[in-house]
């Protein structure tokens, strides 16, 4: 048994490391050391990182180590070493975007999200591999408990530098799926707020995407994101996260509803078995756990969720294929074929097709508002099982579906806009998978303070 | 009295050339080198134009001349010379927004809005000046009717283009009051739509902004905006603006509303004086027009409109200062002191204020929903006069504090997110001074056909 299948595992954490910089056994520029050692020994494999900027880390670490001594630290997460998702701007690194079409893009300014991880003293280790502009096609990056599977997408490298306990924490960002399916497939703690909780700068163009934090644990996971949020507010025209300035405490819920979705027919056995293990788990606890079944309100929302995939390739096709279609214009070699063809069905979409997919978007939103009163939020599997296995496509054969995995049980709270945390508590086949807990929009603390409860009370199940 | 005083001003029109066009009589090629002889002769003084493309100008308009002689143009604009408002990219032009900060920049690509142009045939002619950043800095375009005055801003370019008879039609975009404001002080048509009509493309950095089309007729005003729309539709997560493919028909109102807005007190004897004369000629129509003490509901509104310019202000503030930091910190010689003040300014913001003015927007708007049923439309001064003089800051005196003019009358309809039509219906002192239609988020069509209305059946009033 690996020691992710005993639920031994543990990921890097920062917020228990700061009392020994304030007493100074220990110091961010040591911490930052001792994440450079382990990117040294994993990087060949696990492939998370596009460019580090290690000079300009261990300024920022030498830096926070001085406030430190002085007693002086910007916030909880001076000194984080904290990796950036590559669609993120950094005034110190390009932005590539994981596109050939990209190479040697350097706007030398900072993402909104990336300025206030500054101003609160983190330090800005390197910018993590994406996907193609955020889309299908993989980059190089391995899952980190298994070098045969993907590690998810479209965050592909946040995901496996947490999973590889590389830094602590690092930046995501979701539009369908690309923040919790790969923090299930690499045992992170990951929240994808309220949309519109955390500034995204320069990146608005689309009307369900977020930044969100992956980390080893779920104070630090808090931390990044809240710390974030005081600083660069929401996006604009959005109040922006609400929540304490500390990690919110465990709180036991009352009344929890499973969400099947589209994915409910997709998990086999094995991962369906570990997904009931852990209902069971909660009713243990005396948690309430509704189905479908047993509420008419409930069964709207599930009835409403059909369609949901398809609905968010309408929305995300038609919102993307602006920037696709210039970066295919500006450099015609430099996007993948899996991209082109993903453009091409775009391009078949009109405003009118558009405007019934946000329409209907609105109606499912109402659905999962009527169920706000009926429960404390809602659980799934955070994927349909664990990380799929991937080696590249095949020359001469039909290109693989899904390379970086299915975001069927992602999809809804994209769609929904609804805040969602994913717990690493379950593994399948020694592999990990999360359990994803989402609330009504603007009660991130609140599930925050769920899914704590339940990573901490529910015992791990592993089959 | 000049033309304009008069009423017999009559500023460049496309709809009624195109028949011209199919049957050979004018080609759009023949129409571009009228507009190329207007701009040499008025260019020197007034200052529109960033760049002009006269060659890709030529080949589009000679394209466009094929298809009306084979009886297949793209579209009712296909051949229609527009001018960009240099905010927007273009693939073959600069797009410097009128800033030293971004001399050069030149992204290659096409704004939405412009590539659905180019789409419906449309030739793009040039990049109009905005001020820098489209902020309170003006750039070197002067007022077409009084060189010694602002044409207003920011999209002082195409305002003054449309009054100096260069081209039909020229896209702005409005935050505060940047399509209405110079619409009114040039002599233009002009549409800022409903919040997220027109999609902006990469520009939805700010979340009360929109693009429009400023032109010489009601019509040229409307086949623009829908035109666009129709290929690029609205801004991700909207709906897009709705109406017919063909300008709508005048439609006479029922019941309109007179907003006073914080504009009220700052209406010299006589702009207020053209207004009250509007005033009387709908009545003389038969139009039933409401004042604030004639309903409780319009009472609560107009209260709710009391700060509003400062709500904006916090807004657009906080919204922009991200895109004017990272200008200043790139080329901090090529911000000029008045922007670098606004930032100041906005740097003191925080994201408690941002969210305190949001939820204040939202009241605002519900004020407004509420009197929906009570009125067709609201009607208002588009500017609290005429255009301003303006003759440069002094060197040792304090900056002049408006330089392009109030936009107190245009902040309501920004804050709202409502479609707003401007016409030209009064001259003050020799200068124009248009009058503005409000409509409920959504009735742009409803809004111009009553514009269209007023404009043709009041008359004219000049003082």
């Amino acid at each position: 048994m690996t020691a992710y299948a005993t639920g031994d595992f543990r990921a890097l954490t920062f917020h228990d490391a700061t009392p020994r910089f304030a007493d100074g056994t220990d110091t961010p520029r040591a911490y930052l050391e001792r994440c450079l050692e382990t990117i040294d020994a994993r990087e060949p494999v696990v492939r998370a990182w596009v460019v580090i900027n290690q000079a300009g880390a261990r300024e920022a670490a030498d830096a926070s180590t001085v406030r430190w001594k002085a007693g002086q630290p910007l916030s909880a997460i001076d000194g984080m070493p904290v990796g950036i998702k590559d669609l993120l701007e950094t005034r110190d690194m390009p932005t590539q975007m994981g596109s050939e079409a990209y190479r040697g893009n350097f706007p030398k300014r900072d993402n909104a999200a990336v300025w206030a991880l500054r101003q609160a003293g983190a330090v800005v280790l390197g910018k993590t591999v994406t996907t193609e502009m955020g889309g299908a096609q993989p980059g190089p990056t391995t899952n980190p408990f298994d070098q045969g599977r993907t590690p998810g997408g479209s965050s592909s490298g946040s995901a496996a530098a947490i999973g590889a306990c590389m830094v602590p924490a690092a930046i995501g960002s979701q539009v369908g799926g690309s923040i919790i399916r790969p923090a299930s497939y690499c045992g992170n703690f990951a929240l994808k707020p309220t949309q519109g909780g955390i500034n995204r700068g320069e990146r608005q163009a689309t009307s369900m995407s977020t930044h969100g934090p992956h980390a080893g644990s779920i104070e630090d996971m808090w931390l990044v994101a809240i710390e974030i949020a005081r600083r660069a507010g929401g996006d604009p025209g959005r109040l922006g996260l609400f929540g304490p300035a500390t990690p919110p405490p465990a709180r036991r819920p009352m009344t929890l509803a499973v969400m099947e979705a589209e994915g409910w027919r997709l998990l086999d056995d094995a991962s369906g078995a570990v997904f009931e293990a852990v209902v069971d788990g909660l009713r243990a606890q005396g948690v309430t756990v509704l189905r479908r079944a047993d509420h008419p309100l409930l069964e709207s929302f599930e009835r409403a969720l059909a369609g949901v995939q398809a609905l968010t390739g309408v929305i995300t096709g038609w919102e993307n294929h602006w920037g696709i279609r210039n970066a295919v214009a500006t450099n015609p070699d430099g996007v993948s074929a899996r991209t082109k063809a993903v453009l091409a069905g775009a391009e078949k979409l009109t405003p009118e097709d558009y405007r019934a997919a946000i329409l209907q978007r609105e109606e499912l939103r109402r659905r999962h508002e009527a169920i706000g009163p009926l429960v404390d939020a809602v659980i799934a599997p955070a994927s349909p099982g664990p990380a799929p296995l991937w080696a590249g496509d095949v020359a001469g054969q039909p290109q693989v579906k899904r390379p970086t995995g299915d975001a069927v049980y992602n999809t809804p709270s994209s769609a929904l806009g609804a805040p969602v945390v994913t717990v690493p508590m379950t593994a399948v086949g020694g592999m990990p998978m999360g359990i994803q807990v989402m609330g009504q929009p603007h009660t991130d603390a609140a599930v925050t303070a769920i899914a704590r409860w339940m990573v901490e009370t529910v015992p791990f199940v592993s089959v």
